[in-house]
Order: C-alpha cells, then sequence, then structure tokens
C-alpha cells in the first residue's frame, strides 16, 4: 500500500493530466528562446502574478538566490526575517553566489514589525557601512502564517521611502492568496520581485518562477545562465507547471481545510500545544507539550501507514496536499490518539 | 513543415520512447532522496563511465561548475584549454561560484601539450603564487575533435604526479567514446571527474551528469543544494535520462557518418574551407574562404527547410543528430551548392 | 590653537617616544621574513596575549575579515551580535572577502546571552541548512561596554561543544583588560583567535595585530597577502606598535578615569541621559533626552576647541585617550553646560 | 658586514630623509580624511601622472586588486598577458576579491599583439559568454622589459573602441619612464588606471599608489575600506612617499645603467646566456646554459656578501637599487667568475 506522505508538500506526485501533459507537451529549446510551452508558462505566471515577466527556473533555492544576485551588488545587506527559508534553508548561497549578508531579524510569527526593518536600513555615503540592498519578506512563512497585506503593505511604503527594493519568498504564494481569500496579485502588488513554486502544494514535479519588472528579468536570466539553471526542452516542466497555475491553484482551499481539520484534532490530543487559528495553510505545526518517545511514535505513524518527519526540538510539521484526504486525516488522528494515550 | 534545425544537437527532441518513460515513471521527492527513476539513472551513469558514483544535475554549465566548486578552494587556478566550453560558454561562472582562475593555455585544435601544462603547475608554497586546483581536459571538445586516449593518459599522469585533480568537461563524451571506438569507460578512467549530458546528441530534453569518487559526490550534492540545484520529482528527467544512456549512445555512429558525409559534401563546395577528417563527432566546423553574404546564404537555408547558426568571424558550425537524415544532408548540400554558386 | 579631538582614539597621534622608534628602527622585507621589527612586535604581541603566534595587519578591518577568512569556509554562518563594528562598521566585507554569513543577535548591551547562541549553532549534517563556521565575540565593545568574563567563558564553553571556534574582535582588548583589572591574557584565555589595534587608545600610527595558534596564522599569513596586505619594511609601524605594548597599555586607566569623570559631569547637564557606571572604558556613550540644536552644539564645542562627532538619532559619543587631559575634559563640561542651559 | 641584497628592490631601505620626514610629518586620521602628509601624497602622485586623482593603499597587490574590484563586475574577463604579477604574484586574489578570471594571454616579452587581445575581447549580449572587463598591461614588466608606448597606444585605441578600460600595473612605471626617457605621464596617458608602488625601487618602506578619474578613486576609496585598506596616521608611510616621488625617481636611471653593467659584466662569464640589450631596467635576468650547482652559487655569493634568490629553472634575477653600488657589482662579478670558472 502506498503511504500517505506528510514530510512536505514537496513530495506530491503530478497528477495524471500533469504527465499527460509532459507527454504532448510541444518543445524546444529553451537556450534559444525556442520552447513554446516555457513561453506561455512564462506568460501565464507573469499574468496570475500582475508583473510584466517571469522566467522558469529549476528549483525554489534557486529562484530565490538569483533575486538576491539580481538585485544586490556584493557586500550588501538584505533585512530578512531570521526564521526565514532563505536564511536556514538555502545552504548558506547568498554569501557565496550573490555575495550578500542576510541581515537577520527576530520577527513574530515570521513578520518584522516595521520599526525593526527601519532601525537596520542602510543607505547613506558612510564608506563603513554595508549598504542595505534588498529587503526579503516570506509569504507564506514556512511556518505555516500568513502575513497580512497591510503589513506587507507598510513594509513596501518604508522601502519605497528609502529607495530599497523588496523581494518575496512566495514559494507558497497561492496558499497565501487562498487563506486571505484574494487574488495572488493583491499580495504582490507591493513588491518589486517574487519567486513561487510550482513543484510544492501545486504538484508540478520540478520547477518554481521569478517574476517582476521586465529590465530585472532579462539580467536574472543572464545570471540564470551563469548559475547554470539554462535547460533546454524545459517545456516537459514548463507543462505540467501550466496546470499548476491554471487547476491546482484552485483547490488550495482544500488543503487548507484538511490541515485546519488535522489542527482541530490535534488540539484535542493530550500532550499536543496547538492553536488551531495559527494554521494558516498546509503546513500544521505543533508542539508536544510532554516529553514524547519519537521513535515509538514515527514507528505507530509508520504502521498506520503514514510518512513524517520526526519532531525536532519538541516541534512537529505534518503537511497536507492533493494526495491527503479527509479520510486520511481521521485515520491518522486515530493513530495518534493510540500512541498518545499510552 | 517542421524545419530541420543544424543550430545545435541541444535542440533535440526527445524520442517517442523517451515521452512515454516520463509518463509512467515512478517518482519521490530526490531532496529526500526518495526518487527511484532518479537513483536508477545515477547508479547506471555511475556503472557506464565506471565511476564510484553520479549526481544528477540540471545542466552542463550547472555540472562543470559543481565540479570546480566541489574540487577547488577559492582562487586556485585550472589548468584548461582557452577555447573550451568552460572558458567561453559558462558566463565566467567560474570566479563567481567556485572563485577560481582558468589558467588558459592556448591549445591545438583543443589539445593542450603536457608541457604546456606543466610549465603552468604550482603547487609549492610560495605564498605569492595561486595553487593549482585541477586540470580541466574537454573531451569531445566543442571544436568537434576528439582528444586522443594516450594524450589523456600523459596529462593524467602528469597530474598525479603533482597530485593535481583532473575533470572532464564530458558534455560529448559518448561521443568522443564512439568516435574512438571505445567504452566511454576508457575515455575517463583517467580523469577523477566528469560531466557528461543527456540533453545534447543523447536527446534527453534536460539534464547533465556529474560522476567520480563517492566522496567527492557526497560534497557535490551538498553543493548542487547551496547552487539551487536541488530538484523534487527529478524522476520526470531522469526517466528519459536512462533511454539517453542505455539506447541513444548506441546510435552516435550514425551521426558521427552523417557528419563526416556532410564535412566531405562541404570539401566539394565552391569557397568552403574543411579537411573532413577533422570532424571526429557530429559538430562540423568549416570556414569560408571568401566573403560570403551572410544574410544571403541564411535565406536560402532558410528557404531550403533548415535551421543554423550565421556564421561568425568566417566560421559556421552545422550540426547532425537523431532528427537529421542522409537525405537531409543531401538536400542541404544541394542548397549549399546553389547558394555559394551564384 | 591644535584642538581636542574628541571623536574617535583612532585620531590619536604617536608619541614622541614612537616618532623616534619609528626613526631608528632597524628594518627588513617583511614579505621574506626578513624584518626585524615585525618580528618582535609579533612575538611581543603574541606573549602579552598568550597565544602561541600573531601576525601584523594593516588595519582592525583587515584583521577581523582575515580571521573570518581564516576560520570559515564559504556560506558559513558566524554568530555575532547584531550591534558589532563588523557587522556595521566594516562595509560588508564578510560576504565579499571571507564569503560568510553575519548570523547577527541581538544582545543586550552588545552580550548575547548562551542560549540565543545556541539556538542558532548548526553544526549537523543537513544540506538545507548553512553551517556555523564561527562565534564572534567584541570586547571592549565599541558602545563602550565590557563583557564580563563569566560570560566570556561560558560563550567558549558552549562553542567547545558544538566544536566551533570563536574569534574575539578585541580592537580596545587592553581597555578591557584594564577596565577589568585583569590580564589581558584572561580575556583572551578562551577564544581561538583575537585581533587587537595598535592604532587606536594606544597612539601607534597604523595597524593591529591577530593572534591565535601558529597554524591559523601560518594559514593567514597565506591570506594576508592574497588580501593585499604583505606590507615591506613594516618595522616603521611595528616600531610605534612595541610601544603601544610596552608603554601605553599601562596608561589606559587614566582615560578610563577621564572618561568617567566625563561622564558623571554628562549626567549632571540638563538634556543628558547618561549612567556614569556604564562607561567602562574610553568611549563615553550618552543620549540627549531633548531635542537639542546639533548644529549650534556643534559649533559651540569647535568655538571651545574641540572636534567631536555630530550626534545621530539622538545618540553622542565622546572619546578620551592620552591627548585629552582632565582640564581638558573640565573645559568641555563648562562648554557643554552653557550651550545646553541656553 | 651588512650584506649587499640582489634578491628584489622590495628590500630597499629608506633614506635617511625619509627617516626623517616621518619623524616630522603632520599627521591626521585618514579615514577622517585628516591626514595632511597623506592628502600631499595623493595629490602629488595624482600631478606626477598626469591623473585626476590618486590613492594611497597598502601594498601594490592591494592597489592592483583594488582596481580589478573597482573597474569589473562580477564574472567578467580581465585580458592580461599570462606571464604578470597580476597573474602569477598575487595568490590567486583576483578571483576571490573582485570575482573575475584572468584571460591570460601568452605574450613574447610580456607583450600581447593587438590581434592577441581583439580576439579574446567579448562585449556582446550572448549570454553564455564572460563580458571583458578590463585589460591590463605591466609597464615595466617584471621581466625586466619595457613595453613600446606605441604598443600601450595602441592597445588602449584597441579597448577604446570595444569600450573596455584599461588599467596599468605599474609597479615600476618610474622606471620605465626613465628607460624610455619620458615623462611617467606619457607612459600612463593612454590607461584608465595606474598602481605603482613607492616601496620598490623608489626605496619608500611601505605603500603604493592608485590613481584614475575622480569617480573611479571616490568608489575605490570605498572599496578600499572594505579591504581592510583603509589607515589611520598613514602620514608616517605618505611623508617617505613623497620623497620617493621628488628625490628617489630621478636617481633611476644610476639603477639602470648598473643594472646594464652588471649584464654586460654577464654576458661575459661562462655558462652565462644574457643579451645585455634585454635589461631595461633595474632587473637582470639570465639563463645559465649548463648546470650549475645552485648551492654552490649561493654559498659562493654570501661568503663575497651577496643575498640572491637561487636560480630557478635555470633562470636567475639580479636587481640592482639605491644600495647597490657601481664597486659592488664589480666584486659581484668577480665572485661570479671565480664560481662559474671552478
Amino acid at each position: 500500500m502506498q503511504k500517505i506522505d506528510l514530510r512536505s508538500d514537496t513530495v506530491t506526485q503530478p497528477t495524471p493530466a500533469m504527465r499527460q501533459a509532459m507527454f504532448d507537451a510541444p518543445l524546444g529549446d529553451d537556450c534559444y528562446g525556442d520552447d513554446p510551452t516555457v513561453l506561455k508558462l512564462e506568460a501565464l505566471a507573469a499574468d496570475k502574478l500582475g508583473k510584466e515577466a517571469a522566467l522558469f527556473v529549476p528549483s525554489g533555492t534557486f529562484g530565490n538566490q538569483l533575486a538576491l544576485f539580481t538585485h544586490c551588488r556584493r557586500g550588501d545587506e538584505v533585512i530578512i526575517e531570521d526564521n526565514s527559508h532563505i536564511v536556514s534553508h538555502e545552504a548558506g548561497a547568498a554569501a557565496v553566489i550573490a555575495g550578500v549578508h542576510m541581515r537577520a531579524v527576530e520577527g513574530v510569527n515570521g513578520l518584522m514589525a516595521v520599526e525593526q526593518i527601519e532601525r537596520r536600513i542602510r543607505v547613506g555615503d558612510d564608506i563603513h557601512e554595508p549598504r542595505t540592498g534588498l529587503i526579503c519578506l516570506e509569504n507564506a512563512h514556512s511556518n505555516g502564517r500568513v502575513l497580512p497585506l497591510a503589513a506587507m503593505a507598510d513594509t513596501a511604503a518604508l522601502a519605497r521611502e528609502y529607495g530599497v527594493p523588496v523581494h518575496l519568498d512566495g514559494a507558497r504564494v497561492f496558499n497565501a492568496a487562498a487563506s486571505l481569500g484574494c487574488d495572488a496579485r493583491e499580495v504582490v502588488r507591493h513588491v518589486d520581485s517574487v519567486m513561487f513554486c510550482l513543484s510544492k502544494g501545486l504538484a508540478a514535479p520540478v520547477g518554481s518562477m521569478l517574476a517582476g519588472r521586465e529590465d530585472f528579468i532579462e539580467q536574472a536570466r543572464r545570471k540564470r545562465k551563469l548559475m547554470g539553471g539554462g535547460l533546454r526542452q524545459a517545456g516537459v516542466l514548463a507543462a505540467p507547471g501550466i496546470l499548476a497555475l491554471t487547476e491546482m491553484t484552485a483547490r488550495l482551499d482544500e488543503d487548507h481545510a484538511n490541515a485546519r481539520y488535522l489542527a482541530e484534532g490535534l488540539a484535542k490530543l493530550p500532550c499536543v500545544d496547538i492553536n488551531p487559528a495559527d494554521t494558516h495553510i498546509n503546513l500544521v505545526w505543533f508542539r508536544f507539550n510532554a516529553d514524547i518517545d519519537s521513535a515509538e511514535l514515527m514507528a505507530a505513524l509508520e504502521e498506520a501507514g503514514f510518512l513524517a518527519n520526526p519532531p525536532h526540538m519538541g516541534m512537529m510539521r505534518l503537511v497536507t496536499h492533493w494526495q491527503v484526504s479527509r479520510a486520511d486525516i481521521d485515520r491518522l488522528l486515530e493513530a495518534l490518539q493510540r500512541v498518545l494515550s499510552d
């Protein structure tokens, strides 16, 4: 029996329609600008986000790092929340490729206060000081929270005042939009560039998009080549990416509802500390408020047919996606009930 | 009518079998090490090259740069032929990502003499001098020549003597093997690492492989993540890659025969300077020994149903691959005969 | 009349004895290891700090960046207090030269809590995560505070537990030692490397020292060359540096007493917010608790014969050193009294 | 007895006048722009070279690397002669600090032909190609030759045509000027920036200058800070630097005459291969055309009171400077005669 995989939404298999789309895709050499399916996806992504242009990149990390590399000069500072993906899960790439500093800020639930940001902005002529090259936001944040639009607008207004661009790590920006009940264009309207993933909750097998102004994307295209991200018949990845954008974005509410349902179930279990209202998207984070036997927990989950990452420092994350049903969650909660009630 | 595309072998469409393989591929999240098709391809590639391990990477440039990044310390020198792909067609990446120097050597037909290499090796303790971190070879060379095995062995012996590793840009290493009439393992037996492309003459849509010792590949895996090359359901690319290795390598002789046939036909044309014996693989390079009207030439080719890159500084390159037949070449030669005889 | 310069202790003129020492210094080419005065200074500095070896470098920024470059691998994280000199006053060099991240921590008065540090240490095998390459402390901190030895010991114990080295930005380490009433060896005993400046309160015209284990200093020597810090007859700078270490360290208490005297005087002035007990060394930081006319203030100071940096965001810094006497401070306080009482 | 040091002109001791100038120099904090002696030297250096502005830097390597860092974007190519100091004796810094490639060209006696340069210039839009960011010349070359002014003019004309700046490593530019019998302004009139050393034949203890247009020097000043080259009372180094420029430049002909005299003497010795006409400046390069016992040679020289670097691959270099007299050379030739005639 196929296990239900709750480790991440990165594990999503492409849908049958996506496999068919790969099979049928008209292809060309994208380094010659010849792949019609890539061109179609790039135009579609730009449109869905209300940006002038978009570029296909191999991964979310690639897209974020390409954004830093394109926005910043070497030695610049990037003001960013300390708990964000770029700080913690991109292998230290920013100091290598873009050659920039993460000026990390300890926010609250992923949100930096405007005053925290302003205090760190450096745009003067003092030759001792690094210059602020970029402000990065992450929405939805990988901690499962969605930043309010008003907070994004305030940060963007501050950034404009100081002439600093804003990049959004929008790996799950369509989850953010679904959670906020708005169009994704609303989420990204205040930022200069945005990266989002086709390969997480949207289920495409591989790939992410970087969107922004035309001249920015033109520069990014050159730097993508330098970083080894110039692909050939990339239409095989763009074809399922198109379905990710046209079909899969519409069903994220279902993942969110399942996640909230899971969170509410967890809240009733012994030893679990969770406020279901904090589960904004498909990422269910919770804490064990007692010492749990991690090995026993993992064994019980596996026996019940589930894959999950073990708790780390008392925190555990379970992720819903198109291959996790309401019934799966009921079974999961039963299994957890059993093991936690022992 | 579909044009016959002679610009490069990077333009190759995947075969119908490759499309079917993508459709059918069992998939997993390769960042979790879970994609069975990727694992199968990596094992297969290692075996085909007689190396301990192999790693899937998004592109040839990515694989070469990852090799430099993994072999070298920052500031090291890489001894390499001046006309090679890494020097000229990877957008200057080596100084950015690996932070190394290309110590370029003007070779003859892509071949550096052992004495040229030895004179540049620096492995002493002088703190003024950069250190030689790597020697890079390219076989087949993008100028269309295949380096003799004896030359590779001599270079490798020199490298071992000085304790310097050797990397092979083997984007077309199976073309080299076919041309030499030997197993690819013979071509790479003397090098520490090799990159080859699934996406050129082997017709896979996207992807390349880096192969070498297990510990080297383990380090490269971490740095691949940093460079944004950690993909998810990469099995959709690995599946056609497997066919590239198992089926397409066997037919490269056909492309080479067609290329030689084209070269021989070109040699009979007015204004063309080519020695057919120099056409070792599927890349046909020639020179116009008179002033040619480039626009007229390109228009004539297009009208005859061919795509080609225009001549650059008098040099022109035409490339054969599985979508170019003997009959296509006959038509091409006729078209060239017409336009060059005007 | 020569103005009394309170902008920084970097403005200190060499003493007459230092000028004489420059005049008399036996010299050689330090890139050949031939300069006897440099060798003498390096041995002396190592001894004064209880380290195996020391290296002359052109500046404090140079020494700190060389330490990062020598300790860390590219892409590593350096855990460091957000308000420290390396984060704010070294022009963003760390991401350029060492290629590392500053993982900045908001401390209290320049002190990071051990728990804040521990939470950020990453030494596992997860290929998504950057690795912690170094912990940096600054003592005395440029905010004027001295870190307690116990806090340094605790941080060092934590670092050892995780196998992470510790570097001390000890630009004013002799001020810290004087303030703590201990030998400088006590301040640096728990750190793997330390940079200190000959050119601040110690009055040498140019230069700083990096000290640590012999193998570390050997590697740093090579990287110093790469960074352009291999000097020739550097003995002309080392000669006053020797006096900085042998004579000037003994008189720092006088600067500290003057600074405390100034702080106490300031505390009695209208509009000034300062707790004299926070003035640990020769840096007197205070806040204006009312809107001050900065131009008027600066004009009054200049008229009274003082040079100072204007307040920045309400904060002002005045610095004592060997060219500022108790009488100068009395005159300064009178001048401030006049302008602030208007 | 003090040995006569023929290893390099970097070993030169400051003159008594220079020591006095250090003793007397009015000083200030150059990071505040306050050091009158540095300002005087910078104005003087700009004037002596006919450039808008100049900047004091700690070393020749520092100045060259700062020029690369200021002229180029990361990943750019620098066209440069393969045997030049920047390629071979700056520890690989260019790939680390500026993040650029050395596109090394094998010249003849340090001179690249215009065609060799032109063939390597890349200024187009091809995203595969690195861009040419700079052309570097070295005059006088560290091989002892002086490039003809006409060759420099031709290279500069080519560079202008393609919009590529030119930097001169003029570590010994005043030697070049003396050898050419022209003003140094003539040597550098065609280049955008030039670095020269105060500390080689000009005998200042420490320091070099970077000169160019005002905006270039302004940018370089910021990057000098980042590289750790912002010094404090740098006037102690600038004071002898002023004498280097005003007094020592005038006597270089003497060193050159001594070098030529030495070359002519060497030409008469057994086993020595040298064409005295190739000795353009104070660097005397020659080859042993027989197997020489290097240890015996070095011992004989030392016994005769000389310091020299041992031959390397059959080549030996002897250097004249203000502390080497005609009589010293006579004694040296006698000593060599004895050992080589054995």
